[in-house]
């Protein structure tokens, strides 16, 4: 079934935003309700498809050092101002404060709780994401993940795919690199942690980045193992 | 009912050891198993109360700079070994291992899930206790605790009562440190936390340091609220 032998395995690791939750989904629906609620009149799926373009350069900026550690939060409200004042739209303070924190109410895709309760039988599953603790502790509980522990780039003051937030993970579980799977939708997630030594798993998620996004796809993604979703994720690893 | 406004509360911080699970029942019966196993005529409950004293006193050594930082699996390895010596008793390593990770495996005390359970609809549960990250994960894992998120002293490199560790707390989950809730059996616990400038609640556990052992009570503790159960502490917190 796959080249991971499930007994070398004592941690999973999901990835978040995409991965676990449909942010294409929660960030649009609160968009919408913020762009009618003040006359922005923008298409609320594009919108949030360019907002989360903006998130893998702005942490890129992070770690190349052109600027020092920063919340997620402030990356997104920094990507949200700039967005806005491209298209030459405008939000009050506390609407821009609001679409941020929509980042910390997103909805859990159709089988992640489902999945994420057979798996959590076997194995510890913790959170490992480039949210920041608060926020991915407030998105745990809202959506009902059913996580052992939340794990945070934050932690290591680093962002995935540096090799720091991965061994992070390992030394505060008390296991070896090789013995976390780390779960994602994304090529360049899996990336970091195959070179930080941990096991990859994808998981597509085709309809992560909305009707006309490409989402990252198993073809183009080397990992140990390729899984449609979380329930097939569960199967292959014999949960 | 008590002078902590339940709205001006968004965390709820337990102490895990004592507090949120039995340890002298935990402890004392996987060390009669293990005595009973190699011959060691001691009796498991004395010794699992001498064990859990040695607790204090080796983190103050942590804290006084008198040794670097060390895991509490450290501190309690060393204490057992100390112990076992002063009583002329040996244990071969695999079983003092096993001694060391029956800190891992406690049970909750009867009121502790469900009360937990109460709690979480209104508030955000925090695990903050002296024990290493992957021994906590581990431990509300096994004992079925529905928390929120695990915060270890760990992550602060420090111990309480040191006030570093209840303000990583406020800073990871990204509130005043006013509005967290820290839940001990514990008088110096709740001295550290209010120090820190969160407030406290005082849970009594006479049962906690077995019946030849003399728990904390409420008449000796300052604290905001003082609660005999899980289920009190839920009910005086509008739960």
């Amino acid at each position: 079934m796959t080249d991971v032998d499930p007994r070398g395995i004592r941690v999973l690791a999901f990835d978040v935003f995409g991965t676990t939750v449909d942010w294409y989904t929660g960030v649009s629906d609160q968009l919408a309700a913020l762009f009618a609620a003040h006359g922005v009149d923008l298409d609320p799926g594009v919108f949030a498809a360019e907002w989360r373009g903006r998130y893998v350069p702005s942490m890129a900026r992070v770690m190349s050092g052109e600027r020092g550690w920063a919340y997620l939060d402030t990356l997104h409200r920094e990507s949200l101002d700039d967005l806005l004042r491209e298209h030459g739209a405008d939000l009050p303070e506390d609407a821009r404060a609001a679409a941020v924190t929509a980042w910390h109410r997103l909805p859990p895709w159709p089988d992640t709780v489902a999945g994420l309760a057979r798996m959590r039988e076997r194995w510890t599953l913790a959170a490992l994401s480039n949210g920041g603790f608060a926020l991915l502790t407030a998105l745990a509980k809202h959506a009902g993940l059913g996580l052992d522990c939340i794990l945070s780039a934050q932690l290591a003051r680093a962002y995935k795919p540096d090799a720091a937030v991965y061994l992070m993970a390992a030394e505060l579980l008390d296991v070896e690199p090789g013995q976390i799977l780390m779960v994602a939708a994304h090529t360049w997630d899996l990336a970091g942690a195959a070179a930080a030594g941990l096991r990859t798993a994808f998981v597509a998620r085709p309809a992560e980045k909305g009707p006309r996004g490409t989402a990252d796809t198993a073809e183009d993604t080397p990992a140990d193992l390729h899984a449609t979703d979380f329930l097939d994720l569960a199967t292959r690893l014999g949960a």
